[in-house]
């Protein structure tokens, strides 16, 4: 893929210092940055590297132009600039129809622009927007809508009912409308809740990987708008999920829980079920969210890593935490006392 | 799906109060009920919900029937009844065939009223009791055998030789029977282990999506009648997994532990493999199994969550918990020193 | 599958006592030995078990021949020779041909020897070495390439221009290649960084079922020979693994972490992301990787499991660490100030 320094720069709206002809294949990292591509500078701290920058091209604030003796784009926010810029340079499928093997069930709809590939499942009164690109191996279960200009990477699941926004970006093995984890215990035994909810998905929602998220009890679970999901992430039934909220790899958000608009949660997280979490909410790694979170802010839990003697040690000492507490308040009370006499 | 209040009735055994040809669409929750659907009350704490409630059938325990002024079903367990009643509400495909795309091999056994999806793959010598829905995409290794009555939605693996029981039902994106992870290190390089048993899973088991069960280095993997395992949940090789027990989403069994009976294991938990879990063992979400447990009870770890200033510093001074213990003998000593000067 | 002593010990390099012609249909565990199977001894300590044995060969150290009164091999390391003889154990499809359904793109190249199964899916100038096999559900998108020897189970998924190397074993439901997880946030919304890097995956790799593992943002994710990955591990954008290193399930290692070679790290282990781990580093199960690691040793994290009203105790506490240290400090003073009087 191959792009000129003049498409570039018409394409994320900036001011090209340099020869508009000139051809880029790709980008490079500016502290590792090679000839023929083009990379960017997010902060002044990077001007060391901007100055023995081999890249052909840089993307950056006005402010560091004096300090680029390169061709260059002129934008105010040149990480947004570099995201837009990759578009130009995406891998397509030249493929715009349905494949000979695709299963499309005749109820089902499929707009216009939209290809289906190679043996993909599509199944009663399913319906597809316009301009979607569903991969190989997909399979859409009966009455499942997908609003136009999705993408569907290849083996995809999506269990009947489920509605899947515009502009959806959904990558392999995620599985959208499976059920939730409901049973009724009933004589010592797990009788089954059949799930009767389904997953809906607001527009502009990417879902990583092997993502698993599950259709609700008796309502439904929502995703909302803008919502970006990273790879391998659970998401339990009954859930709603505020909008630009993004979560990364490997949590797991039990049932019912509610999570408010334009939070970080970063990855491994868990929540315990049936919380609710407000708007802006950050989350470092791993962190165990063990009850609701009713202010905004940045949250955390865990231990810190340790040489494992040391880290055994500690560890040990968990246990005597309370003890330890009541200890030092006695000792307090003692000395008071002693000083007292 | 529609369904009539004296259907309802009749199939969870309860003594209808009102109209048996009343229409009902489907459940909504007690606190959020919506007409034309039937909920339920678990306890008398919820009666505010039931005074209020918008449903047109309520299903509840004879000591409600007073506080209810719609129609509604007398049973013992409202929850357990409510769980019989969503089996009417399932949607079915009606497809009871192998379909055209459907690769199975001339050496398998398909039972009678099985289906089997488009672009499946059935091995060789692979058994397939009756009354079995086999969903698209799906593929069984030679060998594999299916009880009658299982449930495997789109997308499912199944390696090699493996057995699952009557009534499964195995979610989208599982895979039963890959290798365990076993090596041996042979002058600083890893030699595969060949896993040379098998995933044996009794009856009645459900397996949530993308879970995985590693078949077994020598003997078998075992999964136990009655086990209900939620979503991305991994089970290392030869692990037991003992009756009833339920395993929510993304724990991960490292190999060879063993797990009682009745057991309810929150998510996130890890288990640190060769140990052994007695039976009807609770354990909170992200629990750190680093030990057997020997008795029945509810058990814990890990660290509540803080905002992050305030948990950074309680973070950095877990390093020092041992030391601080120490340090309390040690003034402890010191004062009983003073008082006996 | 049955094999013969002989066999065995021709293929283990060992020199057999016994009869060569004795026939064994694969192993049993020492302590849990029986007829017919073949069996190993790694330590003097689990002699008990090797004077009960049930099996009818074993495989041992020189010292342990005196003490084993049936048929053995004796070789240099018995786990060793154990993992070797699993060779002649394995279950092998007999089909070694691309399957009528498969779909291949008359651009690919297919190497002598290499099978495809029913209904995978190979892009466009996709490159497959001799002596593949690739299962059926397979997905490679276009120009991805697979070194020879390589073995792709069922419903694996690789994106476009990923490259494996040869004798890769990956296993079912596994993604390499989506998209890492990078977004540039433009007035309160996410813009989406396409990912324009590659995964690139040395010789000798084994990958577990579910795992993922995303492509480079810009430059590529790198995989080094000899890794072992296991099941439902997250390996983000622009990760470095070295070579030789495992990592057990369900591990997330955050995007751009360098990780040195012969690490072992086990599961559940998070790695927050931008960190550097030295070589032969080994982590214990669920530990949270904070910061970079720069010495070789064994690292851990995490407070120990407790009865749930005996954590509920400590778990408060450490919300009090910081203050009790404090306290402590204080406490200290006081005494040599009460001392000094």
């Amino acid at each position: 893929m191959k792009r000129t320094a003049g498409e570039i720069a018409q394409h994320v709206a900036g001011r090209l210092v340099g020869d508009p002809e000139k051809v880029l294949n790709g980008f490079s990292p500016l502290a590792d940055s090679r000839s023929d591509t083009a990379t960017f500078i997010t902060s002044t701290k990077f001007r060391k590297h901007l100055s023995l920058t081999q890249a052909s091209l840089v993307i950056l604030k006005e402010s560091d132009s004096a300090f680029c003796s390169v061709d260059h784009i002129i934008v105010n926010d040149p990480y947004y600039a570099y995201a837009k810029a990759t578009e130009l340079f995406i891998h397509e499928t030249v493929n715009k129809q349905i494949h000979s093997t695709a299963v499309v069930d005749d109820s089902a709809t499929v707009g216009e622009g939209s290809s289906i590939g190679a043996h993909s499942v599509i199944g009663a009164n399913v319906v597809i927007g316009n301009d979607c690109s569903i991969a190989s191996g997909v399979v859409l279960g009966d009455e499942v809508q997908i609003g136009k200009g999705s993408i569907l990477n290849a083996n995809v699941t999506i269990y009947y009912g489920c509605q899947i926004g515009e502009r959806a970006i959904i990558h392999s093995g995620a599985v959208i409308g499976a059920d939730g984890f409901g049973f009724a215990n009933h004589q010592g035994e797990w009788v089954k809740i059949h799930q009767l909810g389904r997953v809906i998905i607001g527009n502009d929602v990417e879902i990583g990987a092997n993502t698993t998220i599950d259709r609700g009890a008796i309502d439904d679970t929502i995703i909302d708008h803008g919502v970006k999901i990273d790879n391998q992430v659970q998401i339990g039934h009954n859930c709603h999920i505020g909008a630009d909220t993004a979560i990364a790899s490997s949590a797991a958000v039990a049932g019912s829980t509610i999570i408010g608009k334009n939070c970080a949660i970063a990855g491994l997280t868990g929540f315990f079920g049936h919380l609710e979490v407000a708007d802006n909410v950050t989350l470092t790694a791993m962190s165990a969210v063990t009850q609701s979170i009713k202010e905004p802010g940045h949250y955390a839990s865990g231990t810190p890593l340790q040489p494992y003697r040391k880290w055994q040690k500690n560890f040990t000492r968990f246990k005597q935490l309370d003890e330890m507490s009541r200890r030092i308040k006695s000792l307090e009370k003692e000395l008071i006392d002693l000083k007292g006499e």
